[in-house]
């Protein structure tokens, strides 16, 4: 693919290690020509997404900050954070338990504060509704009305780049194969255990490997069994 | 006044230990059948907020919670959190040197997500934008897009209120006396300099000053000289 953004354009990516955000990153550095990266330590339970993120960014050359946030384990009690709470995925009655309550408003308000001090204000998130998990913050009419609230906020043109907002995980895998990508898929982790090799059986390594099955390709990582 | 507002409601609202919360909270009392307040320790100049918001909620029997949140100091450079940095008010050019980016957002989407945990959904804040210092977020057009923005984040039907949106800080200050709740006032800290008794000259005490001089009552707290 062409590069299609104009000339000295920059962005911000939230990475966080996992197959979508290393697709977005890879899409960014595509389409912008200075890609910058931030990435959120929050007391997940997947902590070994922080050293791909790591991964991801040396490989690709890209400047990578890490921001603490403590808030969303101190006020939240997720799945995602607190490792004693079962795993349940969502249904019609109620949210899944790896929800945490704003997380995205918080990740993405973020990126906007560290963005404005670089000078940014394209934002990119590999935050996707299809195929998607029950979580509210992952909706385009969330993106949306987050995008006008930041720009009122900080008084900056904010652009959210959704690029993965409506893909299935089969568009997002062949989207890394038609930028020529998919070894970077290789130091992205998705399971949300946290364990290496991957569980294979969780929500995320499900619909991961369902991804790569319907895309075609092998996944480059591994998996227990 | 009498209560307005439905038997068994509750508010949670965002308490500084300044005027205008403090001001908020009086409101709130008034309105809600249970009040719960928020405070956040982001690392600002003006410490002796936090003791004044304690003060404040002992005085009111308001359980109050405090979040410490550290990507604001970490992320930005502003004189309210650098005590390095020159306090300098706001022109038509640029915005004072006091402002933080992003802050209200994240103060906001912090406490509705504590609102989250708490099973509330009327959040009370003290922003104003008459006789405002310039800051975005203090704006009724960022208040009305946030609120969208939480509903949709987390699907709760939050309320922002904002009681002092449209006061002068006189008309604050006579909310106080209709309301009877004036000696609350002595509790609270305006100052940016930090410091007690008050310095009387920094942007913050000026407004305070002339509210309470225009209201026609005097300031219970102490300035220097």
């Amino acid at each position: 693919m062409p590069k299609t953004q104009k000339k000295n354009s920059s962005a911000l990516i939230l990475l966080s290690g996992g197959q979508d955000s290393a697709t977005c990153l890879a899409w960014a550095l595509n389409k912008f020509t200075r890609v910058s990266a931030i990435c959120f330590d929050y007391g997940q339970r997947h902590r070994i997404e922080l050293s791909c993120a790591k991964l991801i960014a040396k490989a690709t050359k890209t400047p990578l900050y890490i921001q603490k946030i403590a808030l969303l384990s101190d006020l939240t009690n997720s799945a995602l954070t607190n490792d004693k709470k079962r795993m349940t995925e969502g249904n019609e009655k109620s949210l899944p338990s790896t929800f945490v309550p704003g997380r995205n408003l918080i990740f993405l308000s973020t990126a906007a504060i560290y963005a404005t001090k670089l000078g940014i204000t394209d934002i990119v998130t590999g935050v996707c509704q299809t195929d998607y998990s029950g979580y509210p913050d992952c909706r385009q009419n969330f993106i949306n009305s987050l995008e006008k609230t930041l720009n009122l906020a900080i008084e900056k043109p904010f652009k959210l780049h959704t690029p993965l907002m409506k893909l299935t995980k089969a568009e997002t895998v062949k989207l890394m194969l038609k930028i020529k990508q998919t070894p970077l898929l290789k130091l992205s982790h998705t399971c949300y255990k946290g364990t290496r090799p991957a569980c294979g059986k969780c929500p995320s390594c499900k619909l991961r490997l369902k991804g790569f099955k319907e895309a075609g390709i092998p996944d480059p990582i591994k998996y227990e069994n």
